[in-house]
């Protein structure tokens, strides 16, 4: 199984990229890790890590797109970037899966491009998790903030697939986001992807899901636009973070409270640990022929670890089969809809 | 100052109306209450509640409007509810401000069918208020799905003084939420919507506004579609119970962290307080020729006694010069945009 790296991607590349394959390889002796980058830097870093890289292969590129580089330009203009090398090698090589910590935007573009649609999806959206009790995918998470029914018909379906393989979790919930639970709630969008999700016969399909209901697990795949599902993926980001200052300014108030601190210490550490996006890995991009995955651009060398572990154990999972029916399906459904309007 | 109140609107109605308003009259003996609803249920409500109903009018109703009436209908077939009569009543008596509990979506066609728009204004907007150390009050937070660049401008505007008046601060920071910070990011909507926000010398626009940052009052109005804003006010509530209940869980998990939680229980209680939206009072609806505030539809006495001082003191603040002005220019705008097209 051979799994290229995007070394140069991320907030805390190539360092924090290194060390999290150094011991994802360790953890996946089966998997082939490909680090592609500037190799120089991918070797230096190692070294001053004091990390082997017995094992793991290097790839070199030359370029490096950065979160200031607009996706469509970094696609045409860095050919030789970690991130279009690597994906150009993922499709020649025939490669399993290519992570990478860079921008989101780039990555999703230069995907697309590069390894094409799933036959049957429109566009690849990317499927973030929140981290509730009950894990809660959404999608799109923010790569398309337009987006029309037969879009969430296309995602629900994949994201089911990926929902199941991640988690574990047969024929998961799928809701779709909206401000009310009646089937007539939402702008247009909401009320005719409500009208195709309901008479899908392959997916576990529950209704409209309104926005206090999403932290209580009431779904597990959550659909909508991208423009609402990067507000939703963000906001949990701040507020949690913002909860935990309230909690942490509480218990260091008096020495009386900081004593209390310490007596439930290592239960709070639970909570905190729910709201640590490390625990969580990467973010599928959702319709692509191959598997993408887009860890947190902040991962630091255990977060970038357990997001190529999620890699892994999800091409493991021999998904294969059951995205080519789903494409198949949702091919014929296309077809379909094309001679009715004929 | 007369102040029209909702007896029959809410999940607690007609006790907690009726007990709320009887706090507050007391509270602000200047203000004539008057609770229009059934007379006998309210009688009977103060009856059993041992509360006397001195000083506070009643205003006949014979009907209701429930939270499964559509809006529209309830304005038309239920012309003698408390909502429709109460409504009138404010227009045709010349009255200070309406308050309800009831349904938001009932209340804002109502109101906005019988007090009629701000002149310049074309929509009405709910203005609910998250609650942060800085509060940030949404608008819209629900009333308008579909969203034009001009609406934007509008409650821009106005939601300004709103915020001012009901939270003290002058020139209160105005921001667009979006999925980035880049003045080109989003929609069609936020890109147009920017473009007019940051021309406009009257507010105090400081840009585009990601998820994450908005408990961070990074602003203190924030603009958004409907549909936006009422995932971001559901989410907020549904959000902030789920990580007390964690912090609950982990109090209860043995003898040493109840101990804990003893110790520091009064501080822990005011973490809990901040997200209490019971001393938020009401949200305003935005954009009418008289002040309406919608209180939470499941307010306790306390927090409807909340919303009706809240609204007292906004029209103490004497808004009808500042929202003529800014009527005044909402309409030169709108007549400088006609002849342009012309």
């Amino acid at each position: 199984m051979r799994v290229y790296i995007d070394a140069m991607g991320g907030d805390n590349a190539p360092d924090a990229i290194v060390a999290g394959t150094v011991t994802a390889a360790e953890k996946y002796p089966d998997a082939e890790m490909i680090l592609v980058g500037k190799e120089n830097e991918i070797r230096d870093s190692a070294a001053k890590q004091g990390l082997s890289l017995d094992g793991i292969r290097i790839e070199a590129a030359s370029e490096v797109v950065t979160m200031e580089d607009n996706p469509s330009e970094a696609f045409r203009n860095k050919k030789d970037s970690s991130l279009c090398r690597g994906l150009r090698l993922l499709k020649e090589e025939d490669g399993a899966v290519f992570v990478s910590a860079g921008s989101t935007g780039a990555l999703i573009f230069c995907a697309t491009m590069t390894v094409r649609r799933l036959p049957g999806v429109d566009r690849p959206c990317l499927a973030a998790v929140l981290p509730f009790e009950t894990p809660v995918m959404i999608l799109d998470a923010g790569a398309n903030l337009e987006v029309k029914p037969e879009y969430m018909e296309q995602w629900a379906l994949i994201g089911s697939i990926y929902y199941k393989k991640l988690f574990g979790k047969d024929s998961p919930r799928v809701g779709l986001l909206n401000n009310g639970a009646e089937e007539t709630k939402g702008t247009p969008l909401q009320t005719e992807s409500y009208e195709i999700l309901k008479n899908m016969k392959n997916i576990n399909f529950v209704g409209n899901i309104e926005g206090r209901y999403v932290p209580y697990g009431r779904c597990d795949v959550l659909l909508c636009d991208g423009f609402s599902g990067n507000i939703l993926l963000k906001y949990t980001e701040g507020i949690s973070k913002v909860f935990l200052g309230y909690l942490k300014d509480t218990l260091y108030k008096s020495r009386i409270n900081k004593l209390a601190g310490l007596m439930i210490k290592k239960d709070l550490n639970g909570v905190k640990e729910k709201f640590n996006y490390k625990n969580y890995g990467g973010a599928p991009v959702v319709g692509l022929s191959k598997p993408v995955f887009k860890a947190h651009g902040n991962s630091d060398a255990s977060a970038f670890a357990n997001a190529l572990g999620q890699a892994v154990d999800f091409v493991r999972g021999n998904t294969d089969r059951e995205l080519k029916s789903a494409s198949e399906y949702l091919k014929k459904v296309k077809d379909e809809r094309k001679s009715e309007n004929v």
